[in-house]
């Protein structure tokens, strides 16, 4: 790209707080650079809709703080479609957009997949998802906010969690992926974590259950990661209801409560390194990959890679919870 | 009661963030004046059991900022029994415990006074609930931290509330009384408020979710008061799932995580003014009475009145939630 | 004043966390009831220079957690003279506006009493400092949230002063008025308040801390409230390292910090009110007032009763701290 | 060692959020790999006068939480001599202690090599400092946390800098390091950082500032580091008063808020993993190492290496500070 030409830069999907930290970041590293860039609105939507506005160095000023997207964010149906893609790339060449940093999970990845292959032009993706669940990078924006507002939840609960016969269900986010439940579980100190790598019958349920009250005669907490599958933390406080009656069980579903705040100081720097750096990438003629951070350092991974959802849990840490909650 | 007998303090029923400061108040406050302390353990339950422990002036250091209860609560069903407060009153004679501060909610205050009616024992009340539905006093401990505690929750789903069809309903405590619900909606913008002073039907749920949604184009967000009769936020989301499908519905149940949490500054004040004022209470000879506070002034609230059970929202809060939804 | 004129705003004087909730209400409130709205920048300032803008429902739209003010504020020598009161009122003249809710401290109403008492306009003021300093109300705009900030500040100092032989000085604001230092100490478990009302000598401070440290065998905490006159908790800490050099001394002064932040659910409830009664109060043509709540209820303070400036203390809250920091 | 001699845990030196849940991981991996704990209270001075208790599982529960050290530390000017270090060991023979982890910054591990040296005695050392200043990690216990805190406290201040003339000068820890001082001023959206590698003089201020203000035309923010050679930012608030009168200057010192605190979700699981590997290292028969992490695995790094108090700042991060904050 040359510098007539605009860097546009857009959210997609889930929310995850980091992302105006990283819009922050590379509007500023692109004007630092010399280029000019321009804000898409609502995601790919926007882009379709041609909803763009250029950016300056004021505009993004005193939102590095800030939970959610300034640019917002959309599904769009509409851009998984040829169609909608062609109406796409109209805007980019109406809008003298050159490139196009991508912030988002996997099917924003995904489609910026798609539209790079059909069109000429550069797409750089930033790691954007509390799941923490893209290959290729040890760490998403959002994850570190959410694990913190996790368990910053479960540090309430537990204040009130003193009589021995009560178990409370947590459910978290993650989708496919139980980062956020086997890492809060870890960082709360509570009694298990149900994560979707390794659903939990009701057999090793009453294993977890019963270990937890025997030891401390105080309450247990269960992190529960949501599940579309088998229905998450209600499920399981049914299930333990109908199975175990001598039980209370209390249920606290955290939902988007999960995606926003004020980012992490973590998230806040991951975000303001992997700005500058997609604009980096496009100096040195990147294309086509997602930045991410690799035992500290900044990595380019073919979309490809980053979207190939079997990032492992460490195993360490799940042998962690075992031998701290005893 | 002399000053060789001791003044027992215990906290009952569900943990209020702010019994730790009471406590500690009503300790200091008692040893300050020349008693000594019994703390009793896990209220009416430990009460009958004997599990009595002299508390000090260093047993109740640094403990004004910790949520629960040091103390512990359990339910006593036993208590509501005449054989077991029969030996709820061995305890008392046995620990040589000459009055009694009862932190708790209204259910703690009903088996105190038919306690105080029985036995010749002074008893006094401290309200002790997030539920704010005591009457006789203008504010509970532990109200204000819950209410500080679901807007920060608000606040952080609401920065993800960016798309126009979206509703979420967030669900508080409050078991028959409102306050939570109405003044957190105030409180965090959110369009509306289902308390259960007055059970929305499905009708006005679409004139507030319809306002919503052609006002800010943005996201609404609805309090929903629990309620063991209608089911809480689930039922409402289901209904407007199947009634609306037009609209993604999305829920929050934040559950004990309200009771939990250093207590806010308003609410180490409160406790520490009614633990104060119980000492002052049983120095001038009263006896069965809450304390409370009205208009800035602590009062005695004679038992029966403290329990009735209908204290009134405010009005004027309720229409302002209309005027500044709009 | 006519529906046709506009009802402006302005916030001025230093930062109060509340002031955009109360801005919210304002605006909300008084297109509610017919009228529009515009806003004023930087104070008295903006309204000699003519900063001016119309308000709309989205413009206040989620501003109600943001610590600031949106219409931002500025200090105006300009204003205290009687040609920068003439120009302002030529604003007020070619901007079509009828009346003025002015948010600010002691110095922002002296200067609304002065120009209302100058030039025919209503003018309401509403109270908001986090100094807490202004007679007639029982609470100002930013003092809770302010008190919340302070407590949390010394909690995490709390779990670090474990040693028996330190003493930690912490500096909070609050001009000539105790308010702050007196009632966080209370809330925080601090073992004494230096306030403006009440200046220790090193006397004094000796029996503070002898006292401290004869019982807990921990550190001790001071609060020190800022003053022009003394130096602060700088001027303390340097008498006592000299004084008792077997003190360590460590100081704290938390600044500007106080101001901001999302402003507390308290806070938010109480702009809310205050905007929507500043609006009824120009409905029932009231004028050159402040709006002030005691015991609950809205009141209409003149001008020159808010400003007296002999603001006491509530003694029992001072009796209170010797009390419970034995 | 055998398993019929204790491990010792200690905390020493600063206190870092994380050290609670450091103890909590040492004790419960132990005793699930069928050793015993004892907890020695006060740091290498409570060694010396022998107060040491034993720690069992339920000792450690609901502390992870927890900001501090439930075993609090000292400073031991005794154990720099080897009298002193000689009755530490009698301590240690006379409470079967057969080994020692010791968890702070980089006194603490000084002493430990020199303990090690003299005595027959395996010592592990987990690095507890909110500093981040000990070689062979990449980061320290309570240094996630601090930097939050910090991160939390600057925001505050940003919300009330809205005049175009004013510095806020914010004094941080870090002893001679500047990774809290250069880190938090990234994730805050600060002006400029003063960090003890790169001592700024006021020409190189005057740059900041006027960069600063020309840009946003709103207040700037410059993290300065403590330092006990310059005076830290009072030092430099004098200054810009003295030489740019025209600016007004408002300065925060941070101190002591920085190390409490509940830890952050990744100081839990940092302190929680370091905790398992230093049981795992004794397991394994390892001695005088201190456990660090590097690109997300444990590695031991022998004392000296430890200590050596160069670790260099991340050039990238400092420059990315510079190209952000145009």
């Amino acid at each position: 790209m040359n510098k007539e030409q605009f860097i546009g830069v857009l959210t997609s999907g889930g929310d995850a707080s980091g992302m105006n930290a990283a819009i922050r970041a590379v509007t500023r590293s692109a004007i630092f650079n010399g280029f000019r860039v321009k804000g898409i609105y609502r995601g790919y939507e926007g882009l379709i809709n041609g909803e763009v506005r250029e950016l300056t160095t004021e505009d993004v000023s005193s939102i590095i703080q800030r939970g959610g997207t300034i640019l917002k964010t959309a599904r769009s149906p509409r851009f998984t479609t040829p169609e909608g893609r062609r109406q796409a790339w109209e805007t980019i060449r109406q809008e003298e957009i050159g490139a196009l940093v991508i912030i988002g999970g996997d099917g924003s990845l995904r489609g910026a997949r798609i539209f790079a292959e059909e069109y000429d032009l550069p797409c750089i993706g930033l790691p954007g998802t509390i799941d923490n669940d893209l290959c290729g990078t040890d760490v998403t924006i959002g994850y570190d906010t959410a694990l913190n507002t996790i368990v910053e939840c479960v540090d309430k609960i537990r204040d009130t969690a003193t009589s021995h016969d009560r178990i409370f269900f947590v459910e978290v986010m993650g989708r496919d992926a139980g980062f956020l439940a086997q890492y809060s579980a870890i960082a709360s100190g509570a009694e298990a974590a149900i994560i979707p790598e390794d659903r939990t019958d009701v057999d090793q349920l009453e294993h977890f259950i019963g270990r937890g009250i025997r030891k401390t005669k105080n309450s247990s907490i269960v992190i529960v990661s949501e599940s579309p599958k088998d229905g998450g933390a209600m499920h399981y406080a049914e299930r333990v209801c109908k199975e175990y009656p001598e039980y209370e069980v209390r249920v606290t579903i955290l939902g988007h409560l999960q995606r926003g705040g004020a980012p992490s100081a973590s998230d806040r720097i991951l975000s303001s390194r992997l700005g500058v750096a997609s604009v980096t990438a496009l100096l040195e003629g990147q294309r086509n990959v997602m930045i991410g951070i690799r035992n500290g350092e900044t990595v380019y991974v073919p979309f490809i890679e980053a979207i190939r959802r079997d990032k492992p849990l460490d195993k360490r840490l799940v042998e962690i919870l075992d031998e701290l909650s005893i």
